[in-house]
């Protein structure tokens, strides 16, 4: 499959670009609202992968024209840039799926705190923003972006995958099972989303106020 | 210690009692509206004991005589009844810790949400209705009462502390690691209890949603 990360010179997107690139034969394309910088960071995805004997093409594009003829877009920008970003690839999305993984955060005294749109879960904000018949499942939510991007880190962990549309469900499960030790588990319809997204300040708090753990994932069992 | 379960004759309540009695020594007392139900529960508690070669006497009666000289008083009873529960032991609580094990959720079509009340969290709420001296630590949530309450099964998984008091905090974490399988982890303040309390949902939903699940839990890594 082709997969545009759009946003892909950011965090989360680093993480699963190399990831997929490594992992799997997918096709990877990096998306992001200025062409060079997309470039740029495919040239070193590209270089980490052949450092690990891995050669691998990995292009880069301005994110309407990653996005064009993909067939998986990942939205890997923050909560508050899923709109833009769907709008700025409207025409551009086909029959593609649309996959959201940014959560809504705040931040006080106390630590991190989900803090959805009034969609309900950016999940539910994306849906709203995608025209109407292209799916989108929430899914990568919960993995440590530091962690997918270290290729000596074997991840033995969970993602949840939410949407309301079975067969991207079942075909974005596949794109998590790509990559080693990440186990996809479904966690129902968009409607389920908030309490997938509320994981991510937890996980970051849990690392704050435990000594020892880092870069925190979650295993269901 | 000496651990009251309000609502000890409850789901979550039962597990509690078991696991504490089966694997510690602290002192299990059985608190409930109904004081004969109390002890008929605590009796049914002993006889489990006493099938797997453990004796110990286990103490029913109403909540408030079974908080009256707790160190510790488990508020496990539905979200709705906290404030009534709190109110019916509020002179026997003394210097005890007050531990909130319960959730807020809804059912609809789509599944089990979170549903806080007011307060943000049930342990914010149980918070505000107990004395303002005594601590209110959230933990115990996300453990499946059935899981719990059978002691064949071994039960490997993390529960999340959360409250600001620091001591009471220790506290609850030595009576969570008296569990054998169980792992406390600190999760911030109670102003972080929204995200702890939407796993139970969300755990919910997993068994739901994914064949061969049952009674899940989580582990944190």
């Amino acid at each position: 499959m082709r997969i545009a990360l759009l946003g892909g010179t950011g965090d989360i997107g680093e993480g699963l670009a190399l990831r997929w690139a490594f992992h799997s034969d997918h096709e990877v394309i990096i998306g992001s609202r200025d062409p060079d910088r997309a470039r740029a960071k495919a040239d070193e995805y590209e270089t980490e992968l052949v450092s690990r004997g891995r050669d691998r093409r990995i292009n880069g594009f301005v994110n309407s024209m990653a996005a064009d003829r993909a067939d998986v877009v990942v939205l890997s920008v923050p909560a508050h840039y899923v709109t833009d970003t769907v709008e700025a690839v409207r025409d551009k999305i086909g029959e593609a799926i649309l996959v959201s993984p940014a959560v809504g955060m705040k931040r006080d005294e106390a630590g991190l705190h989900y803090n959805p749109p009034p969609a309900g879960s950016v999940t539910a904000y994306a849906a709203e923003a995608a025209p109407s018949d292209v799916p989108v499942i929430g899914a990568f939510h919960n993995l440590s972006a530091d962690r997918l991007a270290n290729l000596d880190v074997e991840l033995d962990l969970d993602t949840l995958l939410v949407g309301d549309d079975d067969d991207a469900k079942a075909t974005v499960k596949l794109l998590a099972q790509a990559i080693d030790g990440i186990r996809p588990l479904d966690a129902g319809g968009i409607a389920n989303a908030p309490e997938v997204e509320s994981l991510t300040p937890l996980v970051i708090n849990i690392a704050r106020h435990n000594p020892g753990m880092h870069d925190v994932g979650v295993q269901f069992k």
